[in-house]
């Protein structure tokens, strides 16, 4: 499968690699090639992973069967549009991404949020690619290992599509999830629930001192 | 201990008959004591559950060493309001409440939300008031009985005073909570997170059809 992962930051990469590793062939798309790979750390990353690409927000979209959103939730709508709806129509969209609001400082609060999510924007924005919210709620190196923490945690699934969500399914087993873990809540709508548990999650962190933690709903 | 419980819903009559049940003296706080009796639901329930007073606000807030807040949370203020500041000073108010706004329908939105928070709305409103966000992420059958979910799972934290924090601990290790389940969030800011679940916690009830379920951080 092609994979265009959109965002180039560590949750983009970290994907990027885990897809490049499972033997898919992956295209990062930015905002401007060159000047990403004028960031030493992006350069470094990208000496160590020779097999996956980097392309133009547009290029990447249009060589990808599945898109994943890992851009900063603020730029996510601008992303898509440098993306081109032409190349999006009928596309599974993995949102993986959290709509966070630094402006304030930290703890950051969520633009949309409440009555509106970051998913059902671009979904609305969108309305031919098929937008799956999914791994939004971890520590990205659990999204793509969720052996890293032990025991049993979920992973949640908001979307319109059943085909897309199923695809979107198997990436995860893919990722080694377990299929029990996989708890699918329903439509776009759900990622309300989703995305607002990220402030209880930044609170987590700062009480825990590390990220490697997930939620599990006992008794589902 | 003499406890007052605000509010006359399912969530405060359970919190009542929990507490009564484990010996403390507990009285619930009403608008309108007449009113309320004259509902059958709640006259039935006062009938099986002789010990527990009934009062109004500010009676009851006047007998109460400890108060619970298990109002609606659009109704949270109004009700302290009219349980008198003067008998809230220096009390440990245990804000179980969410603040659901159910005037756009169902799944209500919440009201504060994001840079704002109920138990941050309460604190501020009656500063000498020590308030203990708790047991808002859950049914409130689970709340005072948690071995009805099996496995581990965790009840939340938040507050400025480390004293409240220490009773209300004591009384969840009352109600059946294991030490090691009781996860202290930090300050009364935190509770924004854990008012936040409420979203996820409206669509996992849809989704898995039942209310039986609550959230564990694995890893924590």
């Amino acid at each position: 499968m092609r994979y265009a992962v959109l965002g180039t930051g560590i949750v983009g990469r970290t994907v990027a690699a885990r897809l490049d590793g499972l033997g898919h062939q992956v295209v990062i798309g930015t905002r401007e090639p060159e000047a990403t790979l004028g960031r030493s750390e992006y350069a470094q990353w990208q000496e160590a992973h020779p097999g996956v690409g980097l392309a133009t927000f547009a290029q990447a979209a249009r060589d990808g069967e599945i898109l994943v959103n890992a851009t900063g939730g603020q730029a996510s709508i601008a992303a898509l549009t440098e993306a081109d709806a032409a190349h999006l129509d009928g596309k599974v969209l993995i949102d993986i991404a959290n709509p966070l609001d630094f402006s304030g400082g930290f703890p950051p609060v969520l633009d949309p949020v409440n009555d509106d999510s970051l998913a059902e924007l671009i979904q609305r924005t969108f309305p031919r690619l098929r937008v799956v919210k999914t791994l939004n709620t971890m520590n990205c190196q659990i999204m793509v290992d969720p052996a890293r923490v032990a025991g049993e945690h979920h992973v949640f699934l908001s979307g319109e599509d059943a085909d897309a969500k199923k695809s979107v399914r198997e990436l995860l087993y893919a990722f080694g999830w377990p299929q029990a873990s996989v708890l699918d809540l329903g439509g776009i709508e759900t990622a309300r629930g989703t995305e607002m548990l990220l402030p209880i999650w930044l609170r987590l962190m700062g009480a825990l001192g590390h990220a490697d933690f997930n939620f599990h709903v006992q008794g589902a």
